[in-house]
């Protein structure tokens, strides 16, 4: 029910689609879906129940439980993604074990039990993340010093190699189970450091038509070999020696793939729709290059929320803006988005830049 | 609730707004807006008890209770398009003599209290249309001999000069009210004769940049003099000997716009709400050539709708399907609408000819 299976409600409501959404109240999806359905989602027994009211399930975040989606599967309801692969990439480690098992490039990693492990063999810098539980940069850190050792968690996890970045790369795959699969151009991302969340986002990326290929290819491997129905966001670096790395997967629609809406000819989540029910996949051409401008919320206010710049924002040329439906704003939560179209890249940068100097969720005290 | 109003439902969840939907339960847009109220909007009352919810009033048909809009803007609610106007507009003899008051070019007209005042003037070929009621090709009949008039309804209504129509284009305009004031570029439209309904709509018009110039800044001038805030789809005939007339008016969405969700820049359901909210106006540009194709129930077919040759659809590239969410289909009843778009005009043409070959509403019987 968050802001992800809004936008799924929004492209099933063009087809009127009977979309069920299972949340807690208040939820962004609410208020665009056929029936709602308060639940916790964690919970078997409240996945079953609502499993059970429906033909075909699907998940816009990965903490859903997997238990109940094996049961339901069982009992022949059409889940997607796979129960199986979402149980594998929700584990972070055996998420990074798969690519090894697959010979899919990924970078070095080391496991660990618990933190005292963790300290014993530990190297910097480093990559840590959390076994389980990570979203939105939560449960991933950045290790220089032992003292970004002492404020991590207790609990299982790994610890990768630092990567020579030269970029952040993603691509979004599309499956349906008649086996049509279908690329998305790739998007090139930019991260805040601040916040360890996405910034902006340019489509097309600008690398070679080589490394292009290559990227489209390694995300219709891993969706092949993950058989997976649906979207797969794969994220990807590249080395400053031109490899390309899988950093992380995600069988959902993803933030990466906002931009679909307006700038590409099918949009992520009309795609999504067509992989889970098995309908021929959708164009994946450019329309036109876009900026996507993550709207968070501004540090120093918590409250409800109110857009600083709304006007400003509307008269920009290129914009379309996206408002979730989050009543309270707090420091980088994700309000919304803009995603800024123009003929020219270098315009919409600029015109993204402006916004982003210009636009600011803030509280109303 | 209609289409109309469910699409502008869609839009406004994009910015999260607070939509409040009024009409009959099992209304299209029910499923979409934040509140639904069952009731009846001819009538005086139900009017009344909706308005005093809201803070601002828009319609998406014309036959909304005036009486009840007028009463509801004099206790100080925003009220778009503003009621004096709306009211001159659902009367077709009004608003054509409003058109010879301002100097708008439009056919000749002369005026019939009854249908027995009617045929002591009637000329053949003429255009009748009832002073009030029309829709969709209802209220309009084209008269060519005495049998034509034998099934007319007994009412108030005009008799228009027949047209020597070399084209038949609409220009979609959009005001707020700091008085900005934009207009989409012209369609143009050829009509199913059998059914009097819009068959395709192509965008842009193939008619002289001069002649496009003129039919936007006609379009500019009526919503100016007309005082609306929101959207005035203005339908005009460009006669043989190249003279533009104004056919009708109508003040809020419409059909001739639905390509503009996915072929220009801003869709006309975002630009309406821009409109009756006084912010900044979208730009108009066109991102792609598109062809609309209205999606209405096959003949012999009256119940629950099916759409055959939904795979067929979703497998031609560049369609983007709009199902409404009519349960019951019956002939030349409105029930979705795809807009095919491509960078070669010619092909969207193409594509489209082959989704009306090979795409039908039925029922399941």
């Amino acid at each position: 029910g968050g802001q992800l299976g809004k936008m799924l409600c929004l492209a099933a409501a063009n087809w009127d689609l009977d979309i069920f959404v299972m949340d807690t109240e208040g939820c962004a999806a609410q208020a665009y879906c056929k029936q709602f359905i308060a639940g916790d989602f964690r919970l078997y027994e409240d996945v079953m129940r609502f499993g059970l009211m429906v033909d075909v399930l699907t998940i816009e975040i990965e903490h859903v439980n997997t238990e109940a989606l094996k049961a339901l599967e069982s009992l022949g309801k059409t889940v997607h993604p796979n129960p199986h692969s979402l149980a594998l990439i929700k584990d972070k480690g055996l998420q990074k074990a798969f690519y090894f098992d697959n010979k899919i490039p990924t970078s070095k990693v080391f496991y660990f039990e618990n933190k005292e492990k963790l300290k014993e063999k530990v190297f910097y810098p480093s990559v840590w993340k959390s076994r389980k539980g990570g979203y939105d940069g939560k449960g991933v850190a950045i290790l220089n010093n032992p003292k970004d050792v002492e404020i991590l968690p207790d609990e299982p996890c790994i610890l990768e190699e630092m990567i020579d970045i030269e970029k952040e790369i993603a691509v979004l795959v599309c499956r349906n189970a008649d086996g049509q699969i279908k690329a998305y151009p790739s998007v090139e991302m930019i991260f805040d450091p601040k916040a360890n969340l996405l910034d902006y986002q340019i489509c097309p990326a600008l690398i070679s038509d080589d490394v292009e290929q290559k990227a489209q290819n390694l995300a219709k491997e891993l969706i092949k070999i993950l058989n997976i129905c649906g979207l797969l966001a794969v994220e990807m670096f590249l080395t400053k020696s031109g490899q390309l790395l899988v950093n992380e997967v995600a069988p959902r629609p993803h933030n990466s793939g906002h931009h679909t809406i307006e700038a590409l000819e099918t949009s992520q989540f009309e795609q999504h729709l067509r992989g889970i029910l098995n309908l021929p996949l959708g164009s994946t051409a450019i329309r036109l290059p876009s900026v996507l401008l993550n709207l968070v919320g501004a540090e120093g206010y918590v409250g409800e929320m109110r857009v600083e710049g709304l006007e400003k924002a509307l008269n920009t040329e290129g914009v379309h803006l996206h408002l979730y439906g989050k009543k309270i704003t707090k420091p980088f939560r994700k309000m919304g988005h803009a995603t800024i179209l123009n003929k020219s890249a270098e315009t919409a940068l600029k015109n993204a830049t402006f916004l982003k100097n210009n636009v600011k969720i803030i509280s109303n005290e």
